[in-house]
């Protein structure tokens, strides 16, 4: 008789019945024999009950060092939260082969879908003329389009070309912008593979029409858009903040929206959720979004079958194709902090 | 001596300087002797004295049959307003082979990226979060998202597959749609050679979670969205009007927003300026633009470049293949008011 | 009762099992009455019977003046041999608004694609390589690709930028190239929507590694590319020639291609079936195509479907949108002579 | 006064000029000292000697545990002849996190292209139709086309998906074809997202018009497309193999040729170059190629370029992003040959 592989379902701050859809839960009981605990972190005792049968592990319990000696069998880790963490001795991980990784792109589809809408709101005035017609004072036709753009055809520039930047680069395909992207990481090789120029930082900010900011925030590049990057924008230019808003100055991209520079759009705040007497909320120029851009049942579900479909392979004993890697080089670098609850 | 052809410049109600821009102005007066009025209609002095040698007139000049029997060198017609009108005697043109043409495509990029983004706006409620983060009554990440869907991978819907149809669709190529069309005009062989599932009106409706309407009005189609159509649409579809308010039932549009059925955009209404009590205005669920899509500068100097590619066809001796032609079948059938000023 | 719309079919030199399938013949069947005549052109009485009652008419039966005086219904005439003839009074159609279309697109997308895969071979020696393996003194791997090129990012010419050249631009997609297009009948403004570059000949020629030649033969333009021209095309650059023979200087392109100065493919020569004796059959660098490009089942069910569904609109009162029509302009021009049999 | 990073470069079987143009080769010497050994195998002294200070290495040099063992610094090594041989102690890289890297891509687009030309060449008989134009017994127009189908719009079936499946499938976009592909190394998940359909091996050649055999060579697969397998394809169907002779049962697909049961191509035999008097020299309904479709001074270029970026990353502490990794789970499944010269 065969022993089905134990697989750890341990998805806290999620809950397992968000990110699988029927179809991905019956894939998922497939694969093996489930241990799960719903409803907050899987407790410790039962953690080292099942831990040393585990083949896989899905979530993102406390993986130090001691623990991983005791779990011979673990041949992957995958964190459904979607950053990586500092509770698990990656170097351990590394040594033995086992997968850490994340189906972190689940959320790029649905983030570059509302990024590019909010990019075209920007040239065109969407929401502001929503506006304005509600409160009575709008002019028409030609007359409400001072100051806007056509966004086809217009130069784009992307800071950060990851899985965020490369979905909504799929999306500009027929738009026929000039697409720059700055993204240290990357060598131009690769940009250029995928059909983007490879350009510095100020180029992209000074070139560009639309400037979309899809960088993470690392421990090296906090606030690396300040006063000096905004000002190299050009007047009328639209800046879109996708990301995390520690890797802006906020109060400057604030003041560049209201004394009406740039147009600026963003889903994230640097404390969120916002004050309620916080002066953004009654900025002009500003297209706010309250971290909505990724929240959706859709890149949640997409979370689920990357895990899956990844964990199929590894318990056939092939290698993941589908989620991001835990890499030696970066899994240390990142700053994000767990999310409460998105 | 070689005599220049002579071209009458009658652009009326638009200026030519809004049509041309610097390039395309140095074309125009490149192809022959250009007779301009400006600030109004050409008086019809000015007309007479010039149409006996006239080769082209670009405008909306009257021109019932006396007066194209005193045009002996009349070749083309172009109208840049962009609605063939009833002051031509258009089985005259047709019989001598004078072209009448409009470059009615040149709103259609500039109409289908605003289309575009209105429709990502109602499915992921962008213009909505951010009057709501305004309000100070906002809901953050997936609570936030309540009754939203994933635009990409969505069914569309297309009520007329003329020029705006066809730029929305090239949009749509990344996004995954399945796209169902519905034009009485265009038979099934066109339209699946676009790439679009020619269906029925109703299925149209029933189908698309997102459905643009980009008919023009006829004679035969004013109001043939109406409540019964409206009620083919499933819950929670959205519904976007960017072609004349004439073709659907108006109030019922609203109405269906208002008890929060469908999510609409409207860039058209019965009559405009819309009055300042319009209930509209308030209208829940409802995106609202002030006939903004289309009137965008860079729309109007294609306009101008469209005119004149053509005009320097018909004056070597060539076919027009730039703009669209007045047809016998269909010149009569349009119901368009000439514009007060877009 | 109302009568059906009579619909006179006279097909030769095509036969209408080649030129509708099942499905087709059932739509043509459900428009009207149809009078057909098979093996041979319709005798002149049973054109005359039936002319006064037709409203349409399939094929290329000879309408000069008088008989159109006596065909009062007539609404439309198409040529589905897809050559305009010199056998109709086009002058009496175009004042009396009878539509005279032909599909003549239907070759377009089976040439486009054996267009790309000889304009590969040349660049990869395909059919040379098999040549050699055949004759037993091939080269293996890198030697065996002397002189060779990658065609994928490599830049392509067109001469013509008709039904042909927009087939094969769309297949080009994928690859990277640099498009530049030689079109005298068409404006820039054109060239530049469809996304290739307007140039002059001489440009198309010297700066393109595959020239494509899809420019028909009109009164103007016959072997317009000579030694002249051949000579402005870089060294070991490919040569294709799709349209008609007329337009080259064909023994100075079988010279570019013994002499091995160019890749030459070829589907036409100057009279078909070539002469036992030829010396095209044993130039070397040549690709030898027997007329075939267009000749395919496919394509010719594709007249039948494009001549119904213009058909169709035109019994219902709408303007034909699919077929090509005859314009004034040009009508007169092509020189192409009537197929015996393709 | 910083010190260089060593970067060993032992490319034999290739020449470290055929992989690296100027420009890639600047580049290179920007990065670090180059210790260079040309015209064979570097000697093992030295190897040795400079190995204690290596950060990088460019070859095929063996790298038993003994030696990795005498190279602390060493971060990464790069394969440029693309196969990951058994010279390296694979077990010890992964764990201490030396990057096995190869430019296996390299070769994907010059192979693709070709593909798709042969693909297009057997479905329309170009090879044929030129054979039997020099011999002088060819047919016209429709009759010589007997046989042939159009190429856009059929099936399309991929065994492997991998670089080569995806260059190929980049290609295919603009005709088309459904795409089925059978790839076991890949869920489902991966493919769809790929846009491609899943399916089995057996569905693939039933249901495909056009099979592409781009599966590399496992210590599982030898010979898994045999006469089962080829008699499940629909006769006239075209099957092209360009991976690894081994997959197939190589005499039984010649026989399917020589039958005219299928249209075969293929670009690799099992023992080349091929012997002077083998039967497939002369075997009919089969596009012959001496394993070029590799074999082009772009791809080799290419390859220096993606080895070149992958050790700019590493030398930055990043991880690399442009080359194919050695995994754990896969390389010791390959049964390539070292290549003798490609």
């Amino acid at each position: 008789m065969t022993t089905r592989p134990l697989i750890l379902l341990d998805p806290h701050p999620r809950a397992s019945t968000d990110i699988f859809d029927d179809e991905t839960r019956r894939a998922l009981d497939g694969l093996g024999e489930i241990v799960e605990h719903a409803g907050g972190p899987m407790p410790a005792a039962l953690v080292e009950q099942h831990l040393p049968r585990a083949s896989l592990l899905l979530g993102q319990t406390d993986l130090p060092a001691e623990r991983l000696a005791r779990a011979p069998n673990l041949r992957g880790v995958i964190n459904v939260e979607t950053n990586f963490l500092a509770n698990i001795d990656y170097e351990t991980c590394f040594s033995r082969g086992i997968h850490v990784l994340t189906p972190g792109s689940a959320f790029a589809p649905v983030v570059a879908e509302m990024a590019l809408a909010m990019a075209i709101d920007l040239a065109r005035g969407i929401t502001g003329a929503d506006r304005a017609m509600r409160a009575g004072d709008e002019a028409w036709g030609l007359a409400g389009n001072t100051g806007c753009f056509m966004f086809s055809g217009s130069a784009v520039g992307l800071v950060g070309y990851g899985d965020l930047g490369r979905a909504l680069h799929r999306l500009l395909a027929p738009f026929g912008c000039r697409v720059r992207a700055f993204d240290p990481w990357l060598p131009d090789y690769f940009l250029r593979a995928q059909g983007v120029e490879p350009t510095s930082l100020d180029e992209v900010l000074a070139q560009s029409r639309t400037v979309f900011v899809f960088a993470g925030v690392s421990s090296e590049n906090a606030g690396f858009i300040a006063r000096p990057q905004f000002e190299t924008m050009q007047p009328g230019s639209s800046f879109l903040l996708l990301s995390r808003a520690a890797v802006v100055d906020f109060p400057e991209m604030l003041r560049q929206a209201r004394i009406g520079r740039l147009r600026v759009a963003t889903d994230v705040f640097p404390s969120e959720p916002l004050a309620a007497d916080d002066p953004a909320r009654s900025t002009p120029n500003l297209l706010l979004s309250a971290h909505r851009a990724g929240a959706l049942v859709e890149a949640l579900h997409d979370i689920g079958r990357q895990a899956v479909a990844d964990a199929g392979l590894i318990l056939r004993g092939l290698a993941p194709v589908v989620c991001r890697r835990a890499q030696r080089e970066t899994v240390g670098r990142s700053r994000s902090k767990p999310i409460e609850m998105s």
